[in-house]
């Protein structure tokens, strides 16, 4: 039991390897943090869908979750269906603190680890 | 005229600002090494396509390109549809060396950054 939940979002493909970025994510942020729930949560094509794993979280003692869009940028999934998403989600659990986070392209020094990896490996 | 290019690729959308974290890391990388063509290429929606972006550089001057692919995971656009892209490239551009470098989620220090920037906002 954690009141605490860190749910990373990620668009879903049909092919399993998609999710292996993801899963490396979900590990290092429960090795540094094993007194939080870690959790991915899927748009389309894999499972738990963000429902299910809010509704898990929330059945192991959540009473505060950061929803984490590990998105490149944002499109019609985050303006248009995330916001949907997180309204249902307050209204089935009013009693959860619902935090969500900016798509990993709106983050400067994710942007900024991307150009010095491109300097890094691109540029003879 | 610059005989190098790097060509940012990401899969494009319907709305126009989904373009802007891809324009970022354009202008940084851009700044970092005015000797450089450095472009942006989208799979669908947006323009040019990686076949356009290409076909500029190289009558630019481009005898190197180092292509990019700004996608969070290998899916079936990375795993069939790159490859097939690529080799269309090399058939129509032989005199061009071009680099292809993996996708940002199989580099570990930008998961690193992900999962940094992750511990640093949503944990209490």
């Amino acid at each position: 039991m954690s009141s605490q939940a860190i749910i990373l979002f990620a668009h879903g493909a049909r092919d399993p390897e998609w999710a292996a970025p993801f899963g490396i994510i979900q590990r290092q942020l429960q090795a540094a943090r094993p007194d939080v729930q870690v959790e991915l949560a899927f748009q389309d094509f894999m499972r738990p869908t963000l429902d299910e794993a809010v509704a898990q979280s929330a059945a192991r003692g959540a009473r505060r979750i950061v929803l984490v869009p590990l998105f490149m940028a944002q499109g019609g999934h985050l303006k248009q269906d995330l916001p949907l998403l997180v309204g249902k989600i307050r209204e089935q659990h009013p009693q959860i603190e619902l935090q969500v986070m900016p798509a990993i392209g709106d983050v400067p020094e994710i942007l900024q680890a991307i150009t010095d990896w491109v300097l890094r490996g691109a540029v003879a």
